[in-house]
């Protein structure tokens, strides 16, 4: 169902309205009648015949209509019957602004749970929200001075948020610097309406340009997913702020809306597999729309800075190195035609910062560098700082912007370096994203590089391989049946034989041949060599006696003689040990690639991804999740040594994630922990494996 | 010779003093007459008769007296002249303007050593300066409107920056925000004041509390190390924004005022050791000196967050945990205080954030509050939250907060949520230093915990060991030598024995015992088994043919027979390598511990501290090293791993760090790579060194 009646209704019904538009339940209608809205609006209060000239109900049953939208202002108490009526009614969609429901304690959910039921086919906004604005129309539907429209400036960036409070903050903020805005939504408890409908119906908002979420936890994943790919590929440019990073961090969003928080890393995973640019901080969530909503993608890496003071391009650029982004120095065409500009110019003309310095703030120089620098193949991006000079005069540096004549589409930004809140302000709105900080305009360039980069095709669903497996193979596997499952899947896994005692060890090893691994063979021990389960270096000749010994140990330890033993091939020296694992985390499948051994654990050099059924895991993926683990030099021949079998690894991980995927919804966890990589050729093989599968189908 | 009389001047000439208050060079005056400076003021013009009812003269000679301080407002041609003069007359201090000298260039460079020798006895803050002003008592010695006193604040932070543009746009900034001022100084090109030379002479200015600096590079380290302990110990706190943290920013810096920057990891020990805090961004340098003048150190990590809005506490509470402070929850006491305080008060009373909602608004409740929350044994710092609501009504926070009454001093900061610049400035100018970012919050509380932290005492001078070293030790010295060094001083060395060929290399490896290395000595080649010139796990019968093949392949590698090898005792496994090494740094004797082994080159797992002359480098100092690497739980006793010789390090690093002392001027760089740490009790051992030493014994 389309929420365009919720943000264009035609009526609105504002239930507990109050004649007295100095007490909050009395702002709503106040904010609609200076807002000018056209629809009707139904006050409903059985006590006041009139508020400001519309007739008041006496009841919602009353109301000649089903509105649209109906607000109820109503305490929580009051607000569940009132929700009732209003979906008796017919009422398409309720924001109740009350508190006093599912992020207070055990009551407040059932009282939540009631409500919702209680809502029928009436879509609900909140509870516990400060509501929304429909800025571009002029749509106030709130009782908060914060989201009063008449203080906001109109554009393109609309806002979701999972606080009210923080919603205020930032449009305040935003406002402030001269950032216009569009759609704005409080989602409060989110009992029925949350995050992913919203951004799912601004997918096809044309007043909206970009996307800025305040997220504390996302409720359905799969749900956010689809509408943040239909979003991007609408052209709409996403930047989210997920709080949550620490644990401590996570525990308070928690206790403020009742909502569990994945794991953060996830998240990172999550937000770039859909081109989300992912806010760091309160203040990147205020600087990156401002950017995102008037300039094109950043395309390369090479920025140009343009100033007349010393000091403030040294701190950009001393930015710039610690986040990936260049600034190199004029190639010489383009110094050449800088000289041309400005004939009696400095010699800084020559290096980046490129500075013009005070003499170089005449109109058409200052036009001629920007076109200059704009037109350069030498250069992705132009910042242009704002001195203490210019700042009295932010028009000229606007000016020369706008008559400077550009063949390409780069990103042009500003940095204001003293103490210029007007100047932001003015700059921004006439188009040119100005900022305070030089943080805020290396953070702003690399989420302009992020929307710029393609999202990943869906390649029609993950072709999931059409492998048996049996019936009672659930729970917790035993070692050799998860190596038999990941080998089923076509992930290379050592040679092994399953015994019962030291003849059958014997003659094992002799199949098997050199030197062999003895292992104990348990479903329910998981660390093996803890209890003496495990001896590396026999040979046919020692494994028997050893099988023995091992049982007595083992028996003595747990209690309980292990019935069956595993004996292994032994790996040749020489290989690398990795881990490859996957396991459920709320937002989705979580593919994880790591160094393996003890100091690997200390190191933690881990990459990992969201296994995602729409997308086929490729071997770019692969590969490139190799990549970018820091031990990768090790596997690709450092300093001399054998390049390993890195074609073999993008393969088993590969056969591994379509395992994780064609066992969706039965699969908790797997890993082969070692996975030797072994010299180039040679391939790689899974010597341990753990796998933990759910008994049904359905996840 | 101390710099009073440049700070509190009695007489100033400003030479080229123009009479036309629009232009530059009319400014000085203009400003030190709008200020009432109640000393002389000579301005010296032979075109002039008088300026604003001073007289003017004719020529610096013609001067009635010889001034505390000459403002030198003449371009670089002429301000060599100007100096040579003033000097002549006996000038206490000039301060020259003018680009042109040191950061231009080979040519400016010769300049600006004329400029010194013309100089004399008379102390040259610049040239390329923006000037200097003693705000506390009203001197502007400056012709930047940045620095027009009239706008400045009165406070007791100072400010000394090598670069004039970010003095001024931190200026305003720190103005705009209410931080008052005391001493500002732009140190320009450094051609005889530098910034040591300030800070020492803050350290006994009592107007001054704070000493902010901006640096792109310490001249002379060991005079800034003296200026800034003494100002330290005389009770002042330090912050410093150092740029060049990337290569690409210590380059611009370069070219910026012509000197080198220094390695930025050394910066970061050389900043600790004198309990200065970093600042980390030029946002960090406008945010830490409001709370560092004010409040008092941080003695522990547990924060109370007072608030009445919901969503600004979480983004705090998430700072929070990125960087290591922590938001418990009230204890019973104070919960049951705060319920005192507001007996019908919310539920949230029980949890930090401690949310009052907008009823806990009322002066006595918000007072009664802070004063529970600020006397709480819980709590080691409070910050209170302005919303919305409060932000129209600063004075409510801070009357609570002035009225509250405290037993105890702990840091009390304040966030506003909304935007609000105005609430930021009233209520630091009153006491409460107030940010907007969490993350504001949380770097100066990080801040307020730096500067709590004691100094470590200077214990007289380092013990330097009385060791012989063989005259003809120098340059770079072969393995043997290079070990023989270091055991002199009490390193523990692997056993080893030189041989010349097959036969002596039996005998040694039979006097060793067990298994031994043979390898070539040579002082030239330094990848010895690239060459073919190791060989490992030998023994007395077989060392005698490996040494006739490795001089035959080593001969046909490098095209020369090596002369020597050494024969040496292996050691056994189960250690664990490390890495012990020192180098001269431009900021003096680097110390260096890492992990060893190939890994650890990718992982970068390591460790450095500044080796100064003054501070006992203490066994205390080598664990704390040692802990700080991300492998030490492996040196530890790992999941029952083997505890290894932590104490033979600790005693292995103090050793090596007394003989980069000793050897302090002659030595260029020493290594123990591997540095074998055996199982507890047995010690460590150095099995390949390398040493280059100068010859002489002057550094």
């Amino acid at each position: 169902m389309s929420l365009n009646a919720l943000f264009n209704p035609r009526s609105i019904a504002v239930v507990g309205a109050s004649a007295d538009s100095t007490k909050t339940s009395g702002l709503p209608v106040a904010f609609l009648r200076q807002q000018k809205f056209e629809g009707e609006i139904y006050p409903v209060n059985p006590r006041v015949a009139e508020i400001d000239g519309l007739r008041c109900y006496k009841s919602i049953e009353a109301l000649p209509v089903a509105p649209d939208v109906a607000m109820v202002l109503l305490g929580s108490a009051h607000a569940l019957g009132a929700v009732r009526e209003l979906a008796a009614k017919g009422t398409k969609h309720a924001i109740v602004l009350a508190g006093g429901f599912g992020e207070s304690g055990e009551e407040g959910q059932e009282r939540q749970r009631q409500l919702l039921s209680a809502a029928g086919g009436t879509r609900i906004l909140g509870p516990n929200t400060i509501g929304l604005v429909n800025v571009s129309d002029s749509v106030p539907l709130s009782a908060s001075g914060a989201l009063s429209a008449g203080s906001l400036l109109k554009g393109s960036v609309s806002v979701v948020s999972q606080s009210g409070g923080i919603l205020g903050a930032l449009l305040s903020r935003l406002t402030a610097n001269g950032v216009g805005l569009s759609k704005l939504i409080a989602t409060g408890n989110e009992a029925d309406l949350e995050i992913a409908d919203f951004v799912d119906y601004l997918a096809d908002d044309v007043g909206t340009s970009v996307i800025a979420l305040y997220i504390e936890a996302i409720r359905h994943p799969e749900k956010f997913r689809r509408a943040a790919r239909r979003a991007r590929e609408a052209g709409k440019k996403i930047v989210a702020l997920k709080i949550g990073r620490s644990a401590a961090g996570a525990r308070a969003a928690a206790s403020h809306t009742g909502a569990m928080a994945g794991t953060d890393r996830t998240y990172d995973a999550f937000f770039r597999d859909l081109g989300i640019v992912r806010a760091q901080t309160f203040g990147d969530l205020v600087d990156i729309p401002a950017a995102l909503a008037t300039q094109p993608a950043l395309m390369g890496r090479r920025v140009a800075i343009l100033t007349s003071t010393g000091g403030a391009g040294t701190l950009i650029v001393d930015s710039f190195g610690l986040h990936g982004l260049e600034a190199p120095d004029p190639d010489t065409k383009t110094a050449e035609q800088l000289a041309t500009v400005m004939p009696d110019g400095p010699a800084s003309l020559k290096t980046n910062p490129i500075d013009v310095t005070l003499a170089g703030l005449q109109p058409e120089i200052l036009k001629g560098c920007i076109e200059t620098l704009l037109n350069s193949p030498a250069y992705d991006a132009l910042v242009v700082i704002v001195g203490a000079t210019s700042v009295r005069n932010p028009d000229l540096i606007s000016n020369a912007i706008r008559e400077a004549k550009s063949a390409q589409s780069k990103p042009l930004l500003a940095y204001v370096s003293p103490y210029a809140p007007e100047a932001v302000s003015r700059l921004t709105k006439q188009g040119v994203p100005t900022f305070s900080t030089p943080e805020a305009v290396t953070v702003v360039l690399n989420a302009l590089w992020t929307v710029g980069r393609p999202l990943r095709r869906r390649e029609g669903s993950q072709p999931r391989p059409a492998v048996d497996i049996p019936g009672d193979w659930h729970g917790s596997l035993d070692e050799h049946r998860a190596k038999s499952l990941f080998a089923r899947f076509g992930v290379p896994v050592v040679r092994e034989k399953i015994v019962a005692n030291g003849l059958e060890a014997g003659e094992a090893a002799r199949e098997l041949g050199g030197r062999i691994v003895l292992k104990i063979l348990s479903s329910t021990i998981t660390h093996k060599s803890d209890v003496g389960g495990v001896a590396v270096g026999l040979d046919a000749a020692t494994v028997g006696g050893a099988l023995d010994r091992m049982r007595e140990v083992v028996a003595a330890r747990v209690g309980r003689a292990p019935e069956a033993f595993i004996v292994q091939e032994m790996v040749p020296s020489g290989g690398f040990e990795l881990i490859l694992g996957c396991h459920r985390d709320p937002l989705g499948l979580v593919l994880l690639l790591g160094m393996g051994g003890i100091t690997a654990e200390l190191m933690n050099d881990t990459v990992i991804r969201l296994l995602a059924p729409d997308i086929s895991f490729s071997r770019d993926l692969a590969l490139e999740m190799v990549q970018e683990l820091r031990c990768w030099p090790l596997l690709d021949g450092y300093r001399g040594r054998a390049r390993l079998d890195v074609e073999g690894l993008v393969s088993a991980i590969v056969a591994f994630a379509a395992m994780a995927v064609a066992l969706d919804g039965r699969i908790v966890e797997a890993e082969i922990n070692p996975m030797f990589v072994l010299p180039a050729g040679e391939g790689v093989c899974a010597a341990d494996a753990v796998a933990v599968l759910t008994s049904g189908l359905a996840p």
